[in-house]
């Protein structure tokens, strides 16, 4: 920790400073500069008191405050310099070859998502995606089909090959879900719901962990350090839009994300373009960026009649739209040496 | 809902459009105007689809889709013209009397709890605040005392008289928190936790909902919605602050709420300076706006020694601290005609 | 400048690190912590070379670089720990009167800018706000009267013996506007238009600056110190409203900025609720706050019929609003200690 | 215009909409829902009266009112179906050749411009990019080398035949810019200085045109009718980050603004990721995405020594960086089908 003080404090201010930082276990070095002393606080930041309270206690005297260790480790390329993949049936994400996970925002019955998962597959999907149970805004809007969107997954999903990827609402559906899926998908709504991390971590399935409307980089990477401390190494991120103020898009896609995680963290990173912007008619372009810009995977919303879809009409691509999405992707997935 | 046309589509490109209305249960009106013609859609909008597909299904002839009903309904003041009240043990929020509920950010050990609850009764406090499941952006912060927390408030509340608030984290803990507590906090990380709010509902016990960091304030009234849709008419809404670029304070704290959530809703609305701002030297101020804007009740973090609090202290103030804001508030307490 | 440098780099590395430090003028001081090393750059700040540019140019070696001097000096308490007041005509603003600045969002023709004129100085305003070069989103909006509209608010200010603010938009218009107003008001587009700003400050005349839709609270009083550096000391913050994802009001007042800016500077505070929520309906309790915490001013816009107004009419007040506003703030006036 | 009613108003109150909507100069037309009465206002929105104020007006009767049309004419596609290019020099920007523009932040003396001049056109460059004039966040940062600052971009440019592109500050500078350069910039914190946009339009050179720092895209689309409404059809629009609660980045660089762009407008679309990220290491990687995902030109920061850069140094890429990154996109054009 750097302690920064105010200009023209006593002596007196100063050594209850220095107090205070002993008292909570760090050792203090002074450092005298031109316009201000410095203090710096010579301890384990991750095991010892936060020292940004000392502004408060001594608001005479100390300025400012500022953590110099990174809080988190284990999802961290220092912890782990190559980049980690994760083992979803016979498919490995993070790897060489880019996925596509691709489905409808919500399972509503099984001819929908046969015809989809069909579709999909036809066009080079790998896993397939669908909502059983749906976070709404409104208590009035489809909640989803429950376990009965579990079981049409898992039919589609032997009828198929495809793998499968769904949300996790609930901390009392960890079973239930878990026994259908390959993914469990952690949403934007829940990225800092830390019980329902910590449980759907305990299941050892992957995890791919959405990025919460207005969560800082840092804060993500701390959401994921749940999955791994609780012994789950098969954690991937996914950046699905953040919220500012434009109203254009539904949100704001932060592509930046890519270089970001891979700079930052050893776990594969997966955009979903669908609920990044919001609309259609984007999703091709967003994607032909992000895999230039080195995806591991994309996860894509598609249904066969969009203007009839239970819950998010306008952000799904119709199934001829998707097989064109595929074959538009084709040249920037070379150029960017994947498969 | 209003749908505005592209100009210049065919007759039988307008005809389709129409049609798929229709097909979605509502009847459509057409408005022909200078620059564009507008559908107007007429049915129940809470009862049928959404028609914002239309613009993904019709991109050449659709421009844009707009709801005109509000989403939410019982939190409404339509649905409720006067103000709610809220009984909480002797106490009755959302009334006269403004309340105010202090106490430290988390329940450290008996001897921390009894002495801010004896000082902050002592200053006028009604409530006692207490965290005893923290949720904490690492895994490897202090987490919270549990059960023995929840134990230490219930011990505070016999011998001081105060009732007690405290948050809910998790499904697994609504039975246990229920037990103990005078009021559910659901926080902000957790304000669109559905399966939580509808869980913390059906307790019956009062409700307090904060805002999420990004939060719009339609999405805060239908969160709220969760609670009042199953059963629990005692809900009471938080302003906390919401994420925006600004970095002086943790966040913003959003007064404009007060005014918006009595214009909108006919609950309660409580003001939380203390993460509001981050700072424990702009609490009182925010306080005194809060009060002469309206607020029905105020959250205070207060804790004997902030330097040393397990979390948060930077934004805790002293028990002398919050006696003297006690008193600096009383002038405005008067002006705003409350006690 | 605090330097914290990657874990396990070599003695080859760390050395190239401080011979650049010392290169740009600073004296480096290492300290070996648990986790990381830092090194204390010293040397001012303000005068040597921005040490950010080490973490690319050292991408291997530096992870993170941290200024700890404040940039901003003449605006700040430290350099000027009483409170300034600024005199305009008969008036001291920053004392101990709070003052009301009212008036129409453009001047539209002299039978409005008088009737407002008239009846805000009968309900206790000194100062009349008016427009008259208008910065419009669309070029298709109206533009204000230019210097018609300069000599009308003349008028208004010899038949009511009012102040008068209007805004400046272009360096062109100096010292038009200059001849005709008491404060010259730069606005939250132009708040980083350093030229205006400098060109501002050179007349001498008092500057009420707004700030700007997306400034932080640095940049704002560093856009400040422009006109102090430039041998203006007559300088007010105006807090408008900044812009976050909420849509429910134009933008989100910051009113935390009244406690912040007294802290920070010595200049006055000024609060405009008219643009800040951008609905007439909320600026009578949004003043309510701003007072009770402690704004040194408000600045209002009202007109004789905001329905027809030629700009901005949703966010107008009535004569009758206006002149109730001034009522219903009287005992939060009192309450503050204010007249 | 479409004005939502409020529920169970009066026939006399609803009278007295349709009245004021009559003598604003629009036809009203009433259509009775379900749950609502919407009345659409027929009439050329951009002619008359903004009916916004009606909410203001009636707070009893009137909810909400929402505009249809949109508000941008020279600028769109509707105007201008298919794309528009630009000549600078003997290039041509907005067709089948993507450009790319670099050059230091700031010029700092001949050497340092003529080494990157000279190393951005052997990479591939087509245009030189360097700041005379600089609009710097404190009066105490480098202010650019004015006058001199352009004699030596001339010079540059007749050296290595590179057209040349640098910002414009000060309505007073116009015609010294527009002698020297073949693009003017307008900057981010001057995107909305109409009087600046009005006097570099009507130099009739190319004009590039930053998006602000919270500039929705309508907004800026809207700056952008500014150029073209003053009789100059040169225009490119250019995205460099947006500003958002992220800190990781120096903004949010907003990549979704390529498509949509694209869709709204007939004007080319440039990127700048270094100001959109402002760290050097990121570059590469935006460019990419920025690339396949079709825009026109990038707008690169290129300096010999970024440590010892006078401004921005973060931002900026070494020349052998700049080199790589040429090479590295060669793939992505070649994918995207540009030259």
């Amino acid at each position: 920790m750097i302690i920064v003080l105010k200009p023209r404090i006593s002596k007196k201010e100063e050594r209850a400073v220095l107090d205070e930082i002993r008292k909570l276990g760090y050792t203090p070095h002074v450092m005298r500069g031109v316009a201000r002393t410095v203090i710096g606080a010579i301890g384990d930041e991750l095991t010892h008191a936060n020292l940004e309270t000392l502004a408060a206690q001594f608001p005479q005297a100390v300025e400012s405050v500022m953590p110099i260790q990174k809080r988190y480790k284990l999802v961290s390329r220092e912890a782990h310099p190559s980049a980690s993949t994760i083992r979803v049936r016979e498919h490995v994400i993070g790897g060489r070859k880019l996925h596509v996970m691709a489905g409808p925002c919500s399972v509503e019955g099984e001819k929908q998502l046969l015809t989809v998962a069909e579709a999909v597959k036809a066009a080079g999907a790998t896993v397939l995606r669908g909502g059983a149970f749906k976070p709404r805004t409104s208590p009035y809007e489809f909640q989803g089909l429950g376990e009965k969107g579990l079981k049409l997954l898992d039919k589609a999903r032997r009828m198929t090959g495809l793998a499968v990827i769904t949300e996790l609402l609930s901390e009392q559906h960890v079973e239930l879900v878990a026994e259908y899926t390959d993914i469990i998908q952690i949403g934007a709504r829940n990225a800092q719901n830390f019980q329902l991390l910590i449980a759907a971590a305990k299941t050892g399935k992957p995890i791919l962990l959405k990025r919460g409307l207005s969560m800082k980089i840092e804060e993500w990477l701390l959401a994921g350090e749940y999955v791994l401390a609780n012994e789950n190494p098969n954690l991937m991120f996914c950046e699905r839009g953040i919220r500012t103020f434009e109203t254009y898009t539904r949100n704001t896609l932060d592509l930046s994300t890519v270089p970001i995680i891979k700079h930052e963290s050893h776990c594969p990173i997966v955009i979903d373009p669908s609920q990044g912007v919001g609309r259609a008619d984007l999703v091709t372009t967003m994607c032909k960026g992000a895999v230039a810009m080195g995806a591991d995977a994309l996860l894509i919303e598609v249904h066969p009649n969009p203007a009839e879809a239970w819950s998010d009409g306008a952000q799904q691509v119709t199934l001829d739209g998707f097989a064109q999405l595929m074959r538009a992707l084709q040249p920037f997935i070379t150029a960017a040496g994947r498969e």
